[in-house]
């Protein structure tokens, strides 16, 4: 039996009661580190467990998934995610393999970012379609995320912004000269995505949003450290949320009041608050 | 301190470590019995926690909201919620009345439909707003839901529809009597949902979708039992997935062949299955 067992947001404790039996059965138990991570590394996570684990990464998952497969139509497979199981499309791929192998699957729900941003008291029902926003070079500034959230906003909906990661990349030198030395990991921080958002405005002068647009920054959702602030883009892009792992939320005008009197307690200026959801939002 | 605790989907063992700590250490424990149910009743809850759980029901939760927070300045106070705390408005109510009398408040997220819909192999980021499904009646058929279902069909994405639940319900005559008798609860199914789709649909006329528009009806997510069917509107009108609880998703043209593959295996008839997505689904 192949399990994917969904391990939440925050730390160890974020596993549910099903699925830390699960791991504590299971014959084999991967880690995948590659789409998230948790707030705590592995070795809390062993010692929470009281057993080994074995890190995933993006080529063992993608590309040598028969070996996290293997024995599975006897063994028991624990194949842990940050988050929810479904939360990534790798996860559905690793799915269907077991489906062509006759490997019987069982999935264990947890919080996901998706869900877990009601904690802004953002409705969830006011949200629109999803998007993630990748790190920009000097060459590369895709601009694809524009057109989705331009979607939303003509809606009137909100925009959950997904922010890159980047763990075990190799720098082309290293990769041309084959190399397995990797960079240090690197988190998109709120700021880094508002400015992001903000550059692509001025690339397309589509009026999608502006500088003084309202979002709201969450970091760290679900541990005992989580911290939102609302600002406009131009306050969100020269905040400090602190550690990673880091969340934006763009405001849709169809906000309700209820929505307003819950999320003023994260304004980083009342007065700015006030104008901007004047300006843009109404019921 | 009052901490807002997602229960998650089917059953006791769906708590988080951290919830089933914050259950057991509290001073009152309260289960808001109205917005959603677990598979399981109060009793299997109250026999895995070892204590007491106290019903809230909407009466409670909306009206008497300070009974539920007295003393939370003191005591520590559990309210537990079915899915993700943050999943429904009236938990945003009791968290800004908290605010309001500084009681000091921690959710702890977990896994909510809006999130575990993923386990159907539809893709999160693929989704649009959610929406809600009431039960009609011969002279109140509200529709809504279907200006929703247009705007995400306009842009290609699939839309969840969450089904009504009726608990705790007085008929109209014992209401006018003010005698406090319940009707037995009453939960939409699949079926009754993709009828009231197409009898929407037939009102309206504005081809939002019609009889052989895809969708998924979903079973006890996250149960042992779990159980996905996907047809056509017609189809799943007609269709019997058992027990409670029911979802539906409405597929969306955007869908991408890597969820084709995934959810034909869920096909009520797979020939009208890839006539239908061939008609209405490419990338």
């Amino acid at each position: 039996m192949l399990y994917l067992v969904g391990l939440g947001l925050a730390d160890e404790t974020d596993i549910t009661v099903k699925g830390l039996e699960v791991v504590k059965k299971a014959d084999r138990v991967y880690l995948e580190a590659y789409t998230s991570i948790l707030l705590v590394d592995k070795e809390k996570l062993e010692s929470f467990y009281g057993r080994d684990v074995i890190l995933a990464d993006r080529e063992m998952v993608e590309s040598s998934s028969d070996e996290i497969l293997a024995g599975a139509d006897k063994l028991n497979i624990a194949f842990l995610v940050v988050g929810d199981p479904f939360g990534a499309t790798t996860h559905t791929d690793l799915a269907l393999r077991a489906r062509e192998l006759s490997i019987p699957m069982q999935s264990i729900p947890n919080a996901s970012i998706l869900n877990a941003v009601g904690a802004t008291g953002l409705q969830l029902y006011n949200f629109g379609q999803t998007i993630s926003m990748v790190f920009f070079t000097e060459t590369w500034k895709p601009s694809s995320f524009y057109d989705r959230i331009k979607e939303n906003v003509q809606i009137g909906l909100h925009t959950l912004v997904l922010l890159d990661i980047k763990v075990k990349e190799q720098s082309l030198e290293n990769m041309a000269r084959g190399r397995k030395i990797f960079e240090p990991p690197r988190y998109m921080t709120v700021a880094q995505c508002a400015s992001q958002m903000l550059e692509t405005e001025e690339e397309r002068k589509e009026g999608v949003y502006s500088e003084d647009s309202l979002a709201i920054g969450v970091a760290r959702l679900g541990s005992a450290d989580q911290q939102m602030l609302c600002g406009t883009l131009k306050e969100l892009a020269d905040s400090d949320l602190g550690p990673p792992l880091h969340s934006l939320v763009l405001l849709g005008k169809r906000a309700h009041e209820l929505e307003k009197d819950y999320i003023k307690a994260f304004a980083v200026n009342g007065e700015s608050f006030g104008q901007s959801w004047s300006k843009h939002h109404h019921q």
